[in-house]
């Protein structure tokens, strides 16, 4: 422990952990999580006076005995149980802990929230921290530390962009972590629930600090305190893309209602995060595709107002870049006359070497003519930036070649998955690819282009 | 012939296809388009004077050899002999032809232009039409007539809702027509290249008179008789969804040059659109779904200014609904007092009865309880329409009993999948589902639930 003094750091990033409540019963909260702690490099120490085995793992009857003190402990027992395993964790000296229980601060009724601040009383008068109540938990994905019960998917392949997705509500964090499903690498997902001690800002805090992590998505509600969340964004010192719920007036009744936090309407939210460098997105199904296309562009030097050079494979696709490239405030490149000849001895003769660049159909037939063609755009001092629409959900095995293209010029090259086949084939390839962004949306793409502009 | 005097409905819903420059050579546009024609159910004549068969089909030397004068004829063969054949297909009385070639008047070339013209002219002076050149063809999959050349996949299953999609561009129609691989009814993909006679108007005009389409989406850039195109929206007696590229200034250069169409920017498209009863979508990802929604509901009376209801399964996915209803100009319904006692009931303890109603996690874990309360809603008179956001990827069963009672109460019912795994297992049971609209964007969901207010 001596090189972890950060009780925050304990309870998220921990060498050990508890599960008070732990159960073979399978569909259990306690079986779930630890199925979930299956992977766990760390010492895993499951509670249970009943049982004295749960898999390989040796059980104890209360988190006194064991024969260590844990950096964290997931209390998966009911309400009423969780204020009295709570006070022993503090008495033991516990890291911090997870609780799963509901009825607190998110209930109407004014005793939940009385019981909430007990919750918290007992943490903070031990220093320990406390992650919830009402929460999913977190998952640690390098160390298999998932402590939490829902089936959270993830995890970083050798050479991607690992994602710390960080989500006040629960089922959003889950709902957002199944992009991992179709291959974008998340290093944690983290979840705060009614956030009774650490909320978003301190899950900002531990990613910013998690060499796993290379850009932090954030969905949020509210916070008590928006500007220690703010702060935290602004000494992320990596790329944050957020999106906010509840920016309506309904939506914010439903944010006091639903989780006892005060959406704190007269904050200027977008001005305040867009002072600390974080991007807002617009739709929360752009968060994470803006997030990995800022970790992955994270080494390319930021150009405001990006002139944007458009490589189609139809007119089509064409216009709509440009459409949306415009409407996001950027500039269409004008490459110069020798890229221009260039590209018209690469391309087909009834193809136009203009920007936006339509390659026709034989980009798609001819993947050395397409690759020629994003490289002679990639070098031309007058492109700041490279898209490429992708009408077809096919995989030419071009994208790994197209991807060095991006990091030899060091300049954002994005794909734009145009197909309603939207896990098709050719899709994993591009979020394979160290130095392609995938998008899903051509307004998702140029915003986030913007965004990296702006630096 | 006599029960089709329309050469247009000839050409688009041919009894005979001819396929000239049809191959056995893989790869060659006239063999991708004989293994598209493999499951017409009308007669199917190859053309080739090299070949006695292809496959099954008796080869003809040429055109004029054949016992009988085909509907449509599809001209698979370079630009430099496109000429001579529509000559001959115009001598023999064919109803209508397809052109594959390029070469026309999407180059920057006036000669192209010239080209294109002569075709038209052949076309116009026999009274036959003339679909392309430059387009990718078109599918009835009702009959298997698929003359073209790309990969649309499509049909409808018994009991869906069929949509007709409409594309100028034959990529952008390829990109969307793959929805039809994760469980959309696709009753047509019709795509018109140059538009040297039949134009997106025409296609327009087809499918609302074929009755395999229950609804319409059309993509488009340009049309010379814009005025032509509204007055088919507004005859088309069924919906139409619409999305317009070249909204920009240099989206709309790059639709001169890639098409040579004028996109008439001094055109109120908008305005003119709207008032034809056409349903514009704010970005192409959300053509198809919004089509599939409209036909869905056709048969729900509209109600100006719907009050909608919120279901949710997460705090976060209910505030999230509440802020883009009020973006799109939505009320959040306010069940009555009945209603709400009955969702108390049938809730958990910890659950909120209020609008948006959150039924927790529980929602998810049982769905007998999460269908009660989606009928309590429906049949609530102050509910005019019913929203689901679903953030778990998988099937649970409940969706087929949801539809039914939507049907049963006559209001639109849309489940909006946050989850990124954007094609998991439940994703398809929605779409299967008759009177489940299923989204993926919040935002798409209020927007056509706006627009199907409006009528």
């Amino acid at each position: 422990m001596s090189t972890r003094p950060d009780s925050l750091r304990r309870l998220m990033n921990p060498n050990s952990i508890a599960v008070i409540g732990a159960s073979d019963r399978p569909g259990s909260l306690g079986h779930r999580t630890m199925q979930n702690l299956d992977g766990f490099t760390g010492q895993l120490w499951p509670i249970n006076p009943r049982l004295e085995w749960i898999s390989a793992h040796r059980c104890h009857p209360a988190i006194a005995d064991l024969p260590g003190v844990p950096d964290c402990a997931i209390l998966a027992v009911p309400a009423a149980a969780v204020e009295a395993e709570l006070q022993a964790c503090a008495d033991l000296g516990v890291g911090g802990c997870v609780v799963f229980a509901s009825g607190y601060a998110e209930l109407a009724d004014p005793d939940g929230a009385a019981r909430q601040a007990r919750l918290a009383g007992i943490a903070r008068a031990a220093g320990m921290r406390l992650l919830g109540p009402n929460t999913t938990g977190f998952a640690r994905f390098a160390t298999g530390a998932h402590a939490g019960f829902a089936e959270f998917p993830g995890g970083v392949a050798p050479g991607q962009a690992g994602i710390a997705l960080i989500s006040q509500s629960g089922a959003m964090g889950l709902a957002l972590a199944q992009s991992a499903r179709h291959g974008t690498g998340l290093s944690h997902v983290m979840t705060c629930g009614n956030s009774a001690d650490v909320d978003v800002a301190d899950l900002v805090v531990c990613a910013a600090q998690d060499p796993e992590a290379r850009a932090i998505a954030l969905l949020f509600e509210g916070i008590a305190a928006p500007e220690r969340l703010v702060a935290a964004i602004a000494a992320a010192g990596k790329p944050v893309a957020v999106f906010r719920l509840g920016a309506s007036a309904p939506g914010q009744a439903a944010v006091r209602w639903h989780t006892g936090t005060d959406p704190q309407p007269g904050f200027d939210w977008n001005g305040q995060f867009a002072g600390a460098g974080a991007v807002l997105v617009a739709e929360p199904e752009h968060l994470i595709e803006t997030a990995v296309f800022l970790a992955k562009m994270r080494g390319c030097p930021p150009r405001p107002m990006p002139r944007v050079a458009i490589l189609s494979s139809s007119g089509g696709s064409g216009i709509l870049a440009a459409d949306r490239a415009v409407a996001a405030g950027l500039a269409l490149a004008e490459p110069g006359a020798a890229t221009v000849e260039a590209l018209k001895a690469a391309l087909p003769a009834f193809a136009s070497a203009r920007n936006p660049c339509d390659a026709t159909a034989q980009a798609t037939a001819d993947p050395a003519m397409l690759t020629r063609c994003a490289g002679l755009l990639l070098d031309d001092p007058a492109v700041d930036a490279l898209v490429l629409p992708w009408g077809k959900a096919w995989d030419n095995g071009q994208f790994a070649a197209l991807s060095e293209l991006a990091a030899a010029a060091n300049k954002p090259f994005a794909v734009v998955w145009l197909s309603q086949w939207l896990e098709g084939p050719g899709a994993a390839a591009i979020e394979a690819a160290p130095n392609l962004a995938l998008f899903r949306s051509m307004a998702s793409c140029m915003a986030a282009l913007a965004a990296w502009g702006r630096g």
